[in-house]
């Protein structure tokens, strides 16, 4: 018997992983990168009012390693807006000098494993979870995940009650860290390749990686977590902006 | 015992996508811009005649996130047919900003999990279904996916009454969904790497993510279902195909 | 205890596929194209050549999808050779207008389920079979297979009687089909990446879809058949060619 | 029950792989290839300095085969440095000349499988290991590592005591090559793709090969490794430089 | 209780895999590709000095299909030499006409089933296998492979006696072709992405078909067996040479 749980959703999320084209971009004539960023600029500024306005939230980071070297994290209201954003920076003259890497499409999702006898969407503690504001730590970890649906072990298989107890366990698990590391969960069944997206946000990145080691050894991340890649940000502020795309 | 069920097969379809080079489109001249979209809507013009004389049917999307920019989706009567109009495409001023992203290729397959005491083909609705006009809706959700032959747990070797139950169970979970999200389903052992197409259309993008998360739970989905990538189209309208590819 | 049977094997097989590069191709000048054309027909007039002398065998097909646009299907009687038709061909014109998408390695081989009391080199059918004439219909449908070779579900693991009996079931079950369904089986472990190559040949392509649908539930298929990418293409016959590059 | 050890952090891990364009690197005339080596010199003089005042610690290596030509293996005390080295080196002249290869983020981890009854920040070798010099042998190995998560073995659930005396065993198998091979264990669990990341450093290459293939005859390897690209490097000393980027 | 047996190690080796850029080849200057093919015959003149004096060994093929071109596998005595001679390629006019397509690293082993009472290295025919000059047969076949370690089905938890019995069951089954085919078999556990490189010598192609098919079905290749990509060489002799890379 169907043993699926009532989900409630916010805002789209897209996160958009470019590669810079370093060696274009040091081509770049002084004017043409000077033309790039201020055009970027006025982006995000645009962005930000969206953001001061309720209407969606954004940040941006640089990526360590290969992976990429932004990333992007978006929320808006519809799906149609996030394709707006993304196509408004593909146009962009930065744009030209960046690669696409990765991008992640999901949904902001609540899932009510407790009991829920309130209507969530005149909450306003549940209204600032579907509707947040990007939380601007120094780092975010983002990382895809699925619950497994193997030959013997199936999350998806599992009576509600086993996987309520399970979730409570890991949250458990996870408790010591609520203060520090934030979490934006969104859901991406029949969005992406992935069933959920985890975006976490905090100052210290040692954080993501004791609080992900640490829950790792609860049942259902032992048992039925498969992960995607990880991909670890850092804040990129307008003051950082310079510095990072400043060719000397 | 081979436990196949009849199918019956109606129109050819390929899901084609692209991904703009936007660096070279910028630099093209808008004189260079405008020939590539008048000789690209002079295509659609053509195609609509196609589908206008019921001999086949196409919609085009923008696709969110870097999957890819655009998504084809078009049905003929034969697989020449398909091979032709994507060779058309190719050849077109417009398909030179654009790469290859992927591509999927099957065929509209109605299966008689119920039994067809009537010859479908003089049965006007199975008729619609077979050789179906693409809904316009503002968003499509495509997924090629294939069902598990596991070591322990093998669909193709269950009995066809097991197969059926849990069809109707699915079709159940479903049933809420009907009005809001059509659905057209295609068949392709032989033709592609996955064993079927699903391709859902709805005005809300939420309710793919809505309907799929639930069905998952259903057996058929959790223990047999294997899904490969989720792709996410808005409808490309000509009158929104100005502002996609306008640059300033 | 080892349970190998006996497998003759006659002329090896090279399926090559190409991706046009239609940009580059729009590009060149109507002369480079008609050089590159003249000079393609020349090398398919020295196959035809090969082919009439029963030294061989060749086919050109456009594929449907973007897996590739062109496919080559090369039957000759020494590795030697293959190489050489492939070398042949990379120092064409036409070759700089296209990119390699995938190739597969493989020998015709007739695998003796059941037993021969005879020379299969004097037999004219058998011999008809390994050094056969591709046939010229209009679609082929060509992947690549393995067999199972899981921890509890192992082919190579059956007692050879058990084989036998499942492969008896599977031909039953494309009886149906013998007629206007070709097939060549080549054998190619140790050559390539699965251990068996299966080109359909046929005027219908659905007849493929249909076939492959009903023996997916053969035992042999459901348990044991591991598929590599599915690949349909469509003959290109001299007279197809002109309209297949050409450009407007 | 959550079966989590305790585990202490250091610094923070980058292994960086870069695959040379050699044929750009050709063409360059020889004063841009100076003043490429000379500015890269100066970049690796300024990590020299960091590395001399303990605050880091970095090696370069070329790599053998084609999995990349060089890895950079980088400590720093922040992940915000280890981006900005990243990025320093994305700047350089040399950069220009490379193409990103592969990449893994970790962080410097002691897993106290043993009781610690002191305060490791105070003691003395507990420190060097968290904050080493990156041993200058002639080659490195470097790896990264899961343990397996299947429906029937599962490290994580294993108790604790069990896990403790699988990693003895395998120190023990271990033991004879201590002296002469070194290692840096990393955790890489929500920083990257696999769990840990392990470098071992050696004189004599072969060790590597003789100890790890010992080791795999361990249950812990046997039954719970899983193994991402193995990596060979050659350290690429100052004296050395000339040699690999000189073009005759 | 680590069940690891002893292995001896002979010459370090590198296959390495590379792509034709035909295009580029095709519009460089008769005097550009002479100069390239002279300078390439200058290294291959060194190397074959290298092997008269027993310090290494070479081999060069053309590969049939499309996974590469041509095929370098080279034998030194240590691991340093190896990336000398790769890079020494890299550097080489000819290597700016190819792209890196697939490189395997190994050592070569000799793993001892049978007790060895006498000391190896001083054992001519020993030493002819650890340090030998590589056949020079018309064809090549190349696989890398690795052992199971499922969750029920474990080599490396076997104990020595059936691994033993295994291996010598294979080696029973492999007799018959002792003679025609002749075999490099070199350790990669610590130094590439899967455990053992085999490389198969022989004058006509089917025989390494044959050999391969008929091992498959003993256990130890049906059961243990996995199997990387497999690559057919064709040797590139001095005189063919010429042929090859003929352009008229």
């Amino acid at each position: 018997m169907n043993q699926a749980m009532k989900t409630i959703e916010g805002w789209y999320c897209l996160h958009d992983f470019r590669t810079m084209d370093w060696t274009r971009w040091k081509k770049a004539s002084e004017g043409q990168r000077e033309q790039a960023l201020s055009e970027f600029k006025d982006l995000l500024d645009k962005w930000a009012i969206v953001e001061a306005n309720k209407n969606g939230s954004h940040s941006v980071y640089t990526v360590v390693g290969q992976k990429a070297d932004l990333m992007f994290m978006i929320l808006r209201p519809t799906m149609k807006e996030l394709n707006e954003v993304e196509t408004e920076f593909n146009k962009t003259i930065l744009a030209d000098y960046t690669k696409p890497a990765y991008s992640y499409l999901s949904v902001i999702e609540k899932s009510s494993y407790s009991q829920m006898n309130f209507n969530p969407f005149e909450d306003p503690a549940m209204l600032a979870k579907l509707y947040p504001t990007i939380p601007k730590n120094e780092y975010i970890c983002f990382y895809p995940m699925s619950k497994l649906r193997g030959e013997k072990t199936n999350w998806f298989m599992l009576p509600v009650e086993d996987r309520k107890r399970l979730m409570f366990e890991h949250i458990d698990t996870g408790r010591p860290y609520t203060e520090q590391v934030k979490r934006i969960v969104t859901g991406s069944i029949g969005f992406d390749d992935y069933e959920w997206g985890v975006s976490l946000f905090c100052d210290d990145a040692l954080q993501f990686k004791k609080l992900i080691y640490e829950t790792r050894f609860d049942e259902v991340s032992a048992v039925y977590g498969i992960f995607g890649s990880f991909f670890i940000g850092y804040l990129l502020k307008q003051e950082r902006m310079n510095q990072f795309f400043q060719i000397l």
